[in-house]
Order: structure tokens, then C-alpha cells, then sequence
């Protein structure tokens, strides 16, 4: 999952999208729909909204931040594990929950862990996961603890609700070796994305989905 | 690294041992020696442990439980990462100061984070890094955090002064799938020894080189 998949678009199952707004996306040549959110994420409008978008041949995958929302169908499950969290609960602690109340379901092989690295301080998720900042000097150590001694396959860099400098990308980009990093956070134009797109695996596109549609499904379009 | 290695003594470098000791020790059949411990391990001790050791063929491994002893000229590194504290410092919090102040000298082929699960509550490691309990009921989701979310190539079962019952290291044993799984905590003899290692990757034994030199050196012998 994720390997050649540069556009993702990241769906909100507490926010409001038309079945033609929904068509347009799943119809575009993005490589996968994401489902996830921070509040109100509920089985019932997980399961309203996959339902949804499996009229369509786009794969799907569920970012399982909330253990009350787990939804069997999805292509593939994304764990969220917040690696700069002063709290070993956002770490693993809801993973060996999430163990203890669904081990006996799980398969494996559709189930990745999504190591973050929360840099947005403003940020709800940066609050609720009770985040260390992470800054220019300790950023290097960050991307290595995930990347060389944790050896993990992916590294979710997220700014929700700002946009990176694109030269800050281009320094993880070129810090990282092997782990396949992707960047979430405040792309607002398909010239934000496209300036972005070299130093990043795969790019995601969220909040502009709800805020200017036409925008959002422009940055899809490979220039 | 460790792969092929059934057979380890861990050396403490605060405790003492004579060069004839040390001597039939490197010459065993022994696979590996790791120098670790919990106390009093200094940069001194291990620098002089180890030139010791260089003497004889043996590969030998650190284990970087302490940032103030780190050495170079080792074969191999392992960083101490426990799964079952309650506390970030004990999880990455370590690593990530020793990425602050190695980075530059590290070479990344020769270091392993080493998952650690500490099962006896009474031993110093488990108090020290503030553990949670592993019990019968959720041991099995830890071992599948690590072997199956994590995805590590290593998982160190410490029991640490006592010694597990060969039935549990079986179930442990029989959990696990890709993992490669480390067993040490009172081998106390040969027989020990031999009872428990269908169960495990690679056991170590550690405290009886201090305590009883000839059965330690027994454990080596395959029957």
C-alpha cells in the first residue's frame, strides 16, 4: 500500500460531501481515498461513508484514530502511532488496546502502522496527543528514530491546517533513507501541491476538499 | 547479527571476572558475548572489558543501556527499547538523546533497537523503567505490538533473576511469527538451559558466570 501512490485525498466522516462532490473525487486519478478524522468520528458514519465510496473502483483505506469506529471492508487500516507524544498512550497504548479488542479480526497483512510526527503546535491532534515540539534542531532525530532504529515502512508528516515550507520538506526528504514519507497539511492550491510534490512520496489532500472543491480536485491533475 | 547465535553470555562490567575465566568463556562454543548491565557502567569498565575480549575471536555486542558509556570498536549495538513501561524515556526518550549525541558517529548497519519485554516485577530493570505488568492476558497483544504492528526484528523476553516456566516461553515462542525472539532470566544450569531453548532464538545467559563459572561454561555444551 502506498508505494507508487503520490495523491491521496483524506475524507472527514464527520463532514458533509455530495454524492456528485464524492463521484468527482473517486472518479479523479488520485491513487487512494483515505477515511479519518480527529472528533465525532462515529461506526455509523465510517460505515455511511465507505458504503459510499465503494460505488467507485478507487481503493480505500481507514486511519483508525478511534477505536469506536472500526469498519471492516476497507482496503487497508492505517494505525496512527504519534511519535513526538510526551504519552506512551498515543503511542502504542491504543494499539495494545485496539489488540485486546480486535486481535481475534485482524489481518495483518491489511493493517499498517502510520508512525506521525505532529509538527503543527496550533494543531487539535497536537493537543489531544500531548505532542513535543519538534523543531529544526531535533527534527533530524525524529526522522531517524522512525526511519533507522524503529525501521519503519512509512512517516506521516503532518501540519494540518498549515502548509510546510516546501525548503523544510525538501531537508526530511533528504534526511530520510528508506521509509516512505508522506506529507498531510494545508495544500490549499494545485501550485502548493505541485511545488511540494518532489519531496514527498505521496501528498495528502484534506481539509481543502471542504473549503474550495474545485481547487481540491484540481491538484490531482498532472501538470 | 544474532541470527545463527543460539548461545550468548552477557557480561556485566561491573562485575568481575579473571582472564582465565574470560579466557574459556571467549573460547567456548559461545555464539556472541553482549557487555551490558544495569549498574555502574561506565565508559572505563566497558572500554576495558572489552579490550579484554578482543583477545579471543568471539564476536562481541553492546548493549547501550547507559549513554554515558558508549564505546566504539564493538561488532555490533543494541539499543534497549521497553515495550512495557509506562514512560516515553524508557521507550524512545533514550534514543533519541543518544541520536542527539552520537548521530555523527553512528553507523546505522551496526546498531539494532532491541524491543524488550520485562516480565519479573521484582528485578531492577522492570522498577527502573517504570513497567506496566505482563500478565497471561495481555502478554500475547504485546508480543504481536512488536512482531506484527512494529514489525522488529527483535524481541528480548527478560526475566531478569528468575526464570520463566518452559510452558510460557512455548506460548511466547508459538505467538510470535517473524520475530526473532531472545530469551534471558536465571539459567541457573545445563539443564536449564537445554529445557528452554526449543523455545527461544537465541537465550542468554548471564548471572551464573558470577555465581557458578563451571555450570555456566556447561550451558554452552550441546547435547
Amino acid at each position: 500500500m502506498l508505494e507508487n501512490y503520490k495523491h491521496v485525498f483524506k475524507l472527514d466522516p464527520n463532514k458533509t460531501i455530495s454524492d456528485a462532490h464524492l463521484e468527482r473525487l473517486c472518479e479523479s486519478e488520485t491513487d487512494l481515498i483515505i477515511v479519518g478524522g480527529t472528533d465525532g468520528v462515529t461506526q455509523s458514519n465510517v460505515l455511511d461513508l465507505m458504503s459510499r465510496i465503494r460505488r467507485y473502483m478507487t481503493p480505500v483505506a481507514l486511519e483508525l484514530s478511534n477505536l469506536e469506529a472500526v469498519v471492516p471492508g476497507f482496503d487497508h487500516y492505517f494505525v496512527p502511532a504519534v511519535f513526538n507524544t510526551k504519552d506512551m498512550k498515543f503511542l502504542h497504548g491504543m494499539l495494545l488496546e485496539a489488540l485486546e479488542r480486535y486481535a481475534h479480526l485482524l489481518d495483518y497483512d491489511t493493517i499498517s502502522l502510520m508512525p506521525y510526527l505532529i509538527f503543527n503546535e496550533e494543531c487539535k491532534a497536537y493537543k489531544y496527543a500531548n505532542c513535543e515540539p519538534i523543531n529544526r534542531e531535533n527534527m533530524a532525530y525524529y526522522i531517524q528514530l522512525i526511519d533507522k532504529m524503529y525501521r519503519q515502512k512509512y512517516m506521516y508528516i503532518e501540519f494540518s491546517g498549515t502548509l510546510a515550507e516546501k525548503e523544510l520538506l525538501q531537508d526530511i526528504y533528504e534526511t530520510k533513507t528508506n521509509v516512505h514519507m508522506i506529507y498531510g497539511g494545508g495544500i490549499d492550491s494545485k501550485e502548493a501541491f505541485d511545488e511540494r510534490a518532489p519531496f514527498a512520496d505521496t501528498l495528502v489532500v484534506g481539509n481543502l476538499i471542504y473549503e474550495d472543491f474545485e481547487a481540491a480536485l484540481n491538484t490531482v491533475i498532472r501538470s
